[in-house]
This record gives structure tokens, sequence and C-alpha cells, in this order.
């Protein structure tokens, strides 16, 4: 579930309310962090238990070497740069998804101003078109997120949780034997045909809504196609691939290339053996965590405690468009003078 | 409330006007900092002290090896990157945010267009939809600010301040003993059915302006949720972490790293002793207001200095609308020749 | 005025064309740099001559161990990181400062399309609706730029420069007394009194008109509202401040730390005199040089050289409107054969 | 074909999930560096085998002074920076790429809602139209990826996989013998026509869809031209040209500046003699890799593993856009009271 | 002309084709960025032999201290930063200018579509908009580049290549005699009147066509203002000027201070004497190419092997509408049953 925290720093006054925000577990980098923090560190306790018990003189002053080529080579890696660089796309790919998730919202307050009338038909036509817009919705999130997968891993579900119908269900066994291109836009074309019939039977008044409404349904399908090309073209694996290798290896190298070396042989930088390489430490969770960032937002439809609630906004949407269009329908309360009049 | 300066930036000619900002205090990065600044000088204090005057040589030795180590690894916390990029998305969001904020000046335009009459219903419907345009906004600032929650604590302070009747109140009660969406939104649902009816009756005269004037309530809508979204959806979590504890355990390492050893013992760049740290002050001061900027900026609807006015925009947009859709509505000056006609 | 250089740099073929712009004195770093700049060598030469005539040798050395502190130190403050992001955020709102600059023509293109007639109400209301445009445009300015200020001090000069009549001010006065809310968007409502009026008499011929003025003033509203968000919204004032206070205690710290020490010494990087700070003075033009980048463009409203010429905007869409829409009404060309005819 | 991963990366718990997709072949960095990686290790064998086997004392200590010289000055080529600023920039185009793809689908929502009729020329519109459409697609597909010219070697190809008839095909054929000019919109200006005739015969029963219809058609051709000009103009050759130079002389430089000279010797950093430069090797495949994205990037429609799969696009367009204008028009499933139904 | 290379660029797999590219001359950084390095290589030598032939052996040692001197405190001049920031500007700009290049085809497209009619007074209605159309794309053309100011130096070059008429250029010298405001949009405002007319003889058979016709004219006349806008304001000159100094005075102060001194004095990173200053070229072809970058794209209307081809684009324009708006009018190949018809 997303992790909201704008209200804790709403102000900025008094040392730092982002102290507060290091307290927190949910969502937070330690979280994410220790598995790997641990294994680093057991790791590197185990060359250093090596080195300071288990080899002989010759032995030490090799590793010594090696330990210094390590720390010197491994500022040839720079981190800071590929790093910045790569989670500054993701962030931007994340936000950018956030904003391309489909709302029924805006296609309910044209269905609702513009397909009129009180009986069984007019409402149908309205709860079915909202229908079929969620269903579309709701097929969207389920190719995207492992969640809605699991909520919805057959047509069966859907017709269970009332966005289909037996009847199409049918449909789209029939439709899923012949082909298997996507078809999650199929409600769509049928919400239109839906549309087309309102207007021959008088239940839209005129042209103009028809045409509103065609445009909205068309742009909902423009946002849910949008949302999956998220999900096929990803990062590009190169990428990511050359960002998580720069960040193992400079780890794996500072394994060598941090360990205390003997303080009386007088290595620059090594005058002093603090047994527990706190900086080393503190740079790991620095570098790691920054990759965390990335990796959590790279799929933000997925499980992690800072991705999108998808199952919370398939149950919303439910049941905001059934209120708009069908109990809200044609209802306002009555006018009156304001406070302010004249 | 909002720190407006450009006025006093209009040139750049003798020997930066940049200066005159620096002794400003509302809004000022010293008002934020000085707490910060305070704990930290009084720890350096402290260590310093110890330091000099509570150690024995042996003591002091080990002191200086930890601080010498200290001052070598804090360099490898690559701090201007990570803040340069937080603080490059954090800006970003800051300035989405502000053009986020949903104003109720095109609807009214639209409405005093193309709802005609004199009569009281259509001066009430003007008025009317509106204020559930207003309604609608200040909900949406109630939910991101804490300055107008408090403002709008309950149901009953819109109903004081002129923004809905007792009867809305009464439905939005019985609304959310049901459910626990959000509500923000219903009365624009309102405002499209009291549309629908004006053109029934007449009030309206052609379909266009029906379809303008409902899509521009979609648009507000619609960034009345964009709004909040920025409020749901913040930076992840684990970025502001990682940024935080990068710059918090950097100076505090820097307590330690930045003391100045004893002259005597000539280890580089500790030939002197000044007392005072200025160096690293002005380091502290630098850095960390940088990410003061981030903690302003992180959620612009609080009270910093630096934040929105929404106080001020909730009773501009009330008397801003009525102004225009009712005193002003199809009025204006007469028709003269101007000045160069002809 | 706005320094235009694109034709100097057409073509980039014999040793850099970007020579020539080295030698431009308006809008040029030079001019804006040179009291700085003089500012900075007196301070630097009368330090360097106290040092070298006024100390006695054990001043001299206390001298010398500041100086090679303050070199050391300055090296601490990240100054291409903060200003390259600073002054991308800036020019970032500088070039959208510009695209916000609402222009009248396409509501003239779309007056002069849709509101028909050669009578004399027929041609006021054109040139009204024009002129309220313009009306609303110099207001914005006015309240943006000190130039446009300066020369609409009043209501009265908008009077006597023909943008507003003797009645129009009457209103405008009255509102003032009332109220202090910015009152730019009036003439703009009574522009869409206007249009209903035309389009009850028939001067419109058809809704469709009447919607895409009514749409093209609402967007001209807008668009001034946007620009004057941005002097409403400044850039926040903590991260103004951080930069100059770290541009300027740099420069501070170079006037002791850039010093040229006793050769005789042997200090790192001193073995020479050389009396003149030749790469210092570089560095002070290239860092200074780059922040006043960011204050000229911090307000490009003002009396820079580089900033935006209002007045002559102010002047041209006067000419320009009235061109359009009476002028050039329902005028052009015979219709020819033209050259590839067939 | 497009490397899809995001469903790998939906959770970020144990240690890190990146490390799965590290040890992915198809669309890896792997594959893409390794011929690279191959010439580079030979060649640096070579050297070391020639310094230390085939020259005498003198030549070697010149090849040492060289050595330390190419090291030395290799670290002047900010590799990282540059590479960072064109990364972003051939990844920014990249992903603006895959959104400027047209789709078929949103004409084709139109098509069916506003092209009504069951009889045979109505068909005939509406699948010739969409015919069109996609015919102008692949036009494009074929003019920007090899795959899909390789498939459309000629008009002979385009008639052969049903997109055009034989009769079009000598409109083109005498087209193009008139003039080079790209004739791709051609079939958008056939179905603007049909459009035309369709509104005539009464088929479009309203202004609105054929206003709307033609704007989806011009749509669909400013997004094949808006595609058309990323492989018109490409990023300017001079910027890949610095770019690609710098990581070539980079390596180029290392190949003497990484040799492990003698450690008798005691240069710096050479205590140690490892044969084999395991950290030369990783810099090489990270700084190549991150070259290898943008080298990937630059054209994503051709035959790379993480490009576009243009003529899956292709098959798919022809099967949904008959199957929306004409299996599916006019088609809905009966309307039912859904589950929530009061 | 522009430069095209992505077709070389289609796959990425064998040891880099990105090589293919470095031996391109035609918009190649070499043709740029040769007479700037021969000039820099001339004074390099010339001061090389100044040192080792003319100097004494004191003036040497001065010499040594200067060039030490300059080699340090090059280092504090941040090209990368600098250029890295300033060219991610200008590459922005420059692809927001090809983006905002006006085509007239979706005019062409409306019109073809709207106005009807086979008699002669239709077809010059067609074609004439479509001319004026082209006129103003063409005025602006020539108001930002110098190869099609070239072309069109006066009136009469319109007149004679069929863009303008006799009688037209009579009213557009009138025009300038009057005032010296731009006239490129007066075509526009004429175009308008002719659709104005076209809708009162019944040519344009609803109102829909007219709005949608004079939208696109209107969306043409902004495209040319926002063309000319970034001709008008351009890049700030004093960022130009920093960044050009920053790069110059760099390789200034680099003639001094890389040349090699004399090995047997033992000064740092000077062993050994190699004549060729290698790396400093490379040096400097890698930042002064990447200023060339900047220098090409500033202004790219202009003569560069890099620049936008407006000659062509000109000539393209005036055959493509002809083609769609007179020959093609409603010309559509007879409907055919396609391939997969049922």
């Amino acid at each position: 579930m997303t992790v909201t925290y704008s209200q804790d720093v709403t102000t900025s006054t008094w040392i730092g309310n982002f102290w507060k925000l290091l307290f927190r577990w949910r969502g937070s980098v330690y979280r994410l962090i220790w598995p790997d923090l641990l294994v680093y560190c057991t790791l590197f306790a185990i060359i250093s238990l090596v080195y300071r018990h288990a080899l002989d003189e010759t032995q030490r002053v090799t590793f010594e070497m090696l330990s210094l080529h390590c720390e010197y080579f491994a500022s040839f890696i720079p981190l800071s740069f590929v790093l910045g660089f790569y989670v500054s796309i993701v962030v931007g790919r994340w936000w950018e998804q956030y904003n391309s998730i489909p709302w029924p919202d805006t296609l309910a307050l044209h269905i609702t101003a513009g397909l009129h009338g009180h009986d069984e038909i007019s409402r149908k036509m309205r709860r079915t078109v909202m229908r079929y817009a969620n269903l579309t919705i709701t097929f969207t999130f389920a190719m995207m997120s492992p969640l809605a997968k699991k909520r919805f891993p057959n047509l069966q579900a859907y017709v269970e949780e009332g966005l289909m119908t037996e009847n199409e269900k049918r449909i789209f066994e029939n439709f899923r034997k012949r082909t298997n291109q996507p078809d999650y836009w199929m409600p769509l074309v049928w919400a239109t045909s839906i549309i087309a019939r309102a207007r021959k039977e008088g239940r839209i008044r005129d042209d103009f809504a028809v045409k509103t409404i065609i445009d909205k349904i068309s742009d909902l399908r423009g946002t849910c196609g949008g949302l999956l090309s998220y999900d096929w073209i990803c990062v590009p694996l190169v990428y990511t691939q050359v960002v998580t290798v720069a960040v193992y290896t400079f780890f794996a190298s500072s394994l060598m290339g941090r360990q205390f070396l003997d303080p009386s042989k007088n290595y620059d930088h090594n005058q002093i053996d603090f047994y527990v390489p706190i900086f080393t430490i503190l740079q790991f969770f620095f570098y790691v965590g920054w990759l965390k960032v990335a990796e959590t937002l790279l799929n933000p439809f997925g499980g992690d405690d800072d991705d999108f609630e998808v199952n919370y906004l398939i149950d919303r949407n439910q049941q905001v468009v059934y209120l708009v269009v069908d109990e809200m329908h044609d209802e306002h309360p009555d006018l009156l003078q304001d406070k302010y009049w004249n």
C-alpha cells in the first residue's frame, strides 16, 4: 500500500521533522535493505576473521596488497553518477505511471449528464456502460499488477465480483479461443454500441453529448493502452543490468578494500583498527538504498509498501460510478438563496 | 504565506541585488536552519571541550585517529549528488502542485456566458453551481492543508462560511455514514444535474454551452483529483530517508572529523587551531539549507513561510465567482468609439 | 530589451563564431559582472598589501596558516553542483514565462471570422472586445514589469493611451474602493457579455462561433493568471539564499585562500608570486557570471538587457488587433488563378 | 523483440530481485558487449606479453613512463559526465518515440460509432477507411524499421498482405513516377474523401461525427509524421561522435595505462602484479555498457533485442480494426441488471 | 542539410556500429573542429619551441613555475559541469524548435474535407487558402534562416516562385510603408475571410467545418509565432558567454600548463617528454567538440550540416498542398472488398 507521509511534513520548523520520517518502518529503506546488509556484514566479518587469524605473514602481505588495490580501483566506478541518472529516469517513469492510471469518473459525469431517463432501460444503459469502463480498467490492472491478477485469476472471478455477466464471459471465451490478441478494450467497443443505440432511441438528446461520450470512451482506451505500455516497454534491461552490476561489484570489491589492515604496518588511512567498518556500512546503506529506490519504483503495481493500491482502486471505482450515474442521476439539493445573496 | 520577492530582482545591475535577499528573515533559510545549527554547534563545542580538557594523552591520540578516520571517510558520502537529484525532483513536484491548483474562474466565465436569465431561479442556478465548485475546491484544500483543515474542522464550518446549506450537510452526513469513500466530488455531480435542468428549462439556449460547461465541471474534478494525488502519492519514503540519513550521518561524522587537533602534532590540515570551525558551519549551513529547501517544498500546502496561501484562495474564490456570475452577469460598459477609431 | 544574436550563429564553421559573441557589450556578462569584480579585486589587493607590507613575521605566519586553511576548506563548497541545478531550474522557469505571455492574435482571428457586419455597432463590438483583451494583458504586464508599471502608474494612464474609457475607469475605481482583489480579468467578463449580446442580435451567426470565442477569452484569462503566478510564486527564497550565500562565502574565503604566499617558504602551489591572481579572477568571472545568469532570468519582466520588451508588446498588440478585426475584416485580395494552376 | 521484465520486479524484498535480471541473456548487456570485451582483452594481453617478454630494460622503462602518463591523463576525460548527459537525451528520445507510435484504435472506435449501416457499401467504407489507416501506419513503419522494410520491400508486398488493392498500387506507381515526395499520407486523403461521401450519402448522420473522424485522421497523419521526424532528425552526429570518441580513446589509453608494471620498481598503485586487470575489465564493462544503452536505443525500430516489435504491431492492427469496425459493429451483449442493481 | 544516420544504427551487435559513424565527414565533429584544432596546435608548438630553444635557464625555471601554476589552477574551471548543463539546454531547445516547425498538411486535409465544389471559384478558394498558408510559413522561414532569406530576398521573389500575386505584393508594400510590425500573419487573415465567404456562398456546408478550419488557421499562426520566438528570445547571451569564456580560457591556460617540462627536473607527471601532447589534443577535441554541438544547434535554421533543410520544406509544402486540396479532392479509389472480407 502507498506510504503517505505528506501530513507529517507540513511545516519545516524545529530541527527538521524529517527526523520523524527516519523512524518509520512501513515503506522504509531499512525494511528493504536489511537482508542485503546482513549478508554483506556477514561476508565482511568472515573475511576479516580469515585475515586476522587464518593467514600467515606472507599471505597477510598479499592480502594487504590486494586490499589496497581494491580500495584504489573501486574509486573508478562512478556510482553516484550512474545511480543519479538512472534513478532520475525511474522516478520520472514512476510518476508518469501514476498519472496514466485510468479513472472512470469523467466518463461517469458525462454519462449522467447526457444519457437521460429513469426507466429501466436507461438505467441499465448507464450502469452497463460504466460497468464496461470498470471492466476494461480492471483488465488493465490485472495485466500489470500481481495483486490484481491474484484477485482475478480467470474470467469467472470477474463474474463473481459483478464486473461481467455470464453471457459476456462466453463471448470473451470464444474470442480467446480464436486469437491471443489482448482483449481488454472489447467492453469499450460494446459501450460505444450502447451509446449509439441510446442516441437512436432518443435517450441521448443531442449529437454533442454522443461525441463527447465517445471521446471519453476513446480517451479511456488510450489511457489503458498507455498504462500497459509501461509494462510492455520497460526501462531497457541493459541499463538496469549496468547499474546493478556497478553497485554490486563496487561492494564486492569493498569487502576486500575496506578491511582494516594491521595498523602497525602504517598503510595510508589504516592507522587504527576499528573492527566495525561503520563508514562502509553507511556507504552500503546509502548506495544500495538508492538502488532500492529504483527497484521499488520500477514496477509500481507490485506488492511493495510504496506501490499503488490497485485493489482499493477497483473497489472504489465500482462504488463511485454506480453512485454517480444511477443513484445521484438527475438529483440535486433544492436551490436555495445562499448566505451572500444580495 | 508565500514569500514573493520577484519585484526585488527586476534588474541585475549593481553588485547583485541578490544581496538584498540575504537580509530577509521571513521565508529565509536562517529561520529554518537556526535550531539545527544551534544543536550542531553545541555538540561540536562539547566534544571540543572534552578533547581539550577531559582526555589524557593516550585517549587524545585515539581521539585524533578517530577524527582523521571520520574526516577521511566522510568524503565517501556523495552529498552534493544525491541532494542535487533529490531537490530537483522535489522542486519539480512543488511547481506542478502549484499548477494543479483548481481555479473556478473559467467555469464562472462559461456559466455567465451560457446560463441566461435575470429571474431568481436563473440567479440561484448560477450562484449554486459556482458555490458547488467552490465547495469541492475547499474540500480538496481541507484534505491537503492543515491550515484549511483547521478552518473547516467539520461540515458545520462549511455551513457557517456559506459554502453549504443545512440540507446539503445532511446529505453529506448520510453519505459518510454509508461509506468512507472521498466525497469531495459530490457537489460537482449536483452541479451537473442543475446544468441539465437549466437546459431543459431553456435557460441555457444551446447544446454547445451545455457541453462546454460539463467539460469545465469535469476538468475541475480532474484538477482536484490531480492535486489530491500529490498528497496521496508522496515522493517515495525510501528516497527521503536515504537523503536525510546521508545528510545527518555526514554531519554526525563531521562532529568528530572536523575537530581542530593539536597543531603541535602536525596532522595534515591541522597546523593551526581556530577554535571556531567556520568552514564546517558554512558547510552545515549550505547542505542542511539545501535539505530544508526540500523539506519546505515537500508539502507546499502546510504552514511554512513559503507555502501556498490556501485560506486566501478560498476567500478570493468566493468573492470572485459571485461577482462574475451574478453582479456582472450580462453587464458591460456602453459601447463607445475608442481613441483610435478611424 | 531582448538581446537577439541567433542571426550571428547560423553556421558554425571557422574557429567558432561564438568568438563574435564574446565582444558584445549589451546584455553581456561583462556589463553585469564588472562592479562585483571591481570590489573583489580591490579587496584582494588591500589584503595582499597588508600581508606584504603591514604584517610582522609572526603575523605573516598566522596569515599563511589561515590562507592555507581557507584554500583547503573552500573546496568543500560544491559550487558547480548547486549552481548547475539552480540555474537549470531558473532557466526552465524563464522560458516557461516567455511561453506564458498572452497574445491577443488568436482571439482577434476568431472575432473577425465570427462577428460579422460593417455597421458601427458591429465595428464597435469587435474593437471593444479586442480593446478589453489588450486591457487585461496590459494590466497583467503592469503587475509584473516595473517598466510597464512606470508607463501605467494609474488608471488615468490607461485612459490616455486609449486602452480604457472614462466610464470604464469609474467602474474600476468603484470596484477598487470595495475590495482589493486583483481586477485584471474584469474586462474579459465584459467582453463575454458583449459576445452574448452579439449572438442575441444576430451579429454572430452560430453557436459554434460563440463557444469558440468564449473559449479563447477564457484561455486568455488563464494565460494571464498563469503568467501572474510566476510573479506570485517565486523560486523558493530558501534556495536562492543558499546559492547566493554559497557563492559569496566561497569568494570571501578565496580572498584569503588565494593570496600568493611568500615563495621562499615553499608552500604547496605557492612556488612563485604572480601578484595578479589571474585564475582566481577567471574563476570569479566564471562562477559569479553563472550566478548572474540566474539573477537576470529570475524576473524576466524587469529592466535587464535580456528581459522581455513588454512596452513593445503593448504597442504591437494595439496596432495588430485593430488591423485584424476592423481594417482587414472581411477583406481579401481577389481570387486569381495561381502560377501552378493546372 | 522487446524485453519485458517488469513482472520480475514487482516486489523488492529479499536481497534484491534485481539479481535475477543479472542472469538474463536476451536483451542483456553481456550479449551486446562481449565482442568488444573480447577484442579489448586480447589487445590488453598482447601488450602485456610484449612488456613482460619482448622488451629490454631500457624499453621497459620507457614503456613504464608511457603507461604512467596514460594512466594519469586518462583521468582528464570526463566520461561519466558526458555519458550521463548523452544517455539521458537518448533515453528521453527513445521513450518519446514509443509514445509517438500511431495506433488505429481511436479512429476505429469513432468509425464504428459514427459510420452506420450494415449494407455492403457501408461495410466496405468502414473497412476501407481502416485499411487506409493501417496502410499509412505500415508505410511509416517500413520507412523506419529494417524489419518492416524487409517484409514490405515493394508495393506488391502490400497487395499480397491485403493492405492495398491492385488499383491503388497503380495509383502509387504513377505518383512515384512523377515525384519523389514521401507519399505515406495519400491513403489518409482518400479516407477523408470516403468520409465526405459517406456524409453526403447519409451513412454518417451528423456533422459532428464527420468533424471528429476527420480530426482523428488528421491526428493519425500528424503522429506518423512525428514518428518519421525521429528518423529524419537524429541526435546530432557531432554529439554521438564526441561521446564515442571519448569512450574509445579512454579505453585505448587504458590499454597502456592499466598494465601491471614491475612491482619491484614500486610505482604508485603497482605494488603487486595481478596479471588479470579485473577492475579495468569491470570499468570497460561499465562504461561501454552504458554506451551500448545509447546505441541500442538510438534507433528503437531496428533489430536489437530491446527494439519495438513493428511486425507484431502491423499484424495486430489489421486484426483489431476489422474486428472493431465490422464484426463488432453495432453489437453489444444484452443489457442485463448487474449484480449490484438496487 | 540534415545528417541522417539512424539507418546505420538499427542494430547494436558486433563491436559497435557506432564505429561506422566515426568515419563520416559530413556533419562530423572533425569538420567543425579542425580549424580550431589547427590554431591550437600551432600555438602549442610555438610555445614549446620557445621553451626548448629560446629561453635561458632562469627564464626556463620561471616558465616551468608558470606552467605548473597554470596546470594546477586550470583544474578549478568546472568545464564538464557547465558544458553538460549548457548543452542540455541547447539540445532541448533544438528539438523543440524542430517540433515547432509549421506544417500545412493538417489544414489541407480539413480544407479538402470541408470546402466542396469542383467549379473554378471553389478550386481557387482551396488553392488560395493553402497558398496563403504556405506564404506565411515561408515568411517565417525567411525570417529565421539565412538560406531561405537568400532565396527570398524581397517580395518580388515570392511573386516569382508563385507564392504571391502582384496584387498581394502591392498590399504588402503599402503595409510596410505604414508600419514596421511583422506582417507574416496577414495572409492568414485573408484566408479567414475567404473561409467566411465560402460559408456564406454555401461551399462549406456546416458551421463545424468553418470552426475547425479557422482553428487550424489559428493554430498555424500560433506555430509560426512560436517558431519565431526561438529566434527572438535566444539562450541568454550571458550564459553563452560564460560557457565560451570558460572553454577558451581553459585551453589558453593549457597552452602553458600542458607543455612537457624538462624531464631531468623531475616535476610531477613530467618524467618523460613526448613532444606531441596527445592527451591534451584529445581533451581539446572532446571539450571543444562538445561546445561545437551547442554552436551547431543554437540556430538550427542556419547553414550547418546538421541544420534543418528549410528550402526543401518550402518546395515540399507547395507540391503537397496543391495535390491534396485540388488534384486529389473528392477522389478515392473504388471501394472494393478487401482480402479479409468475411
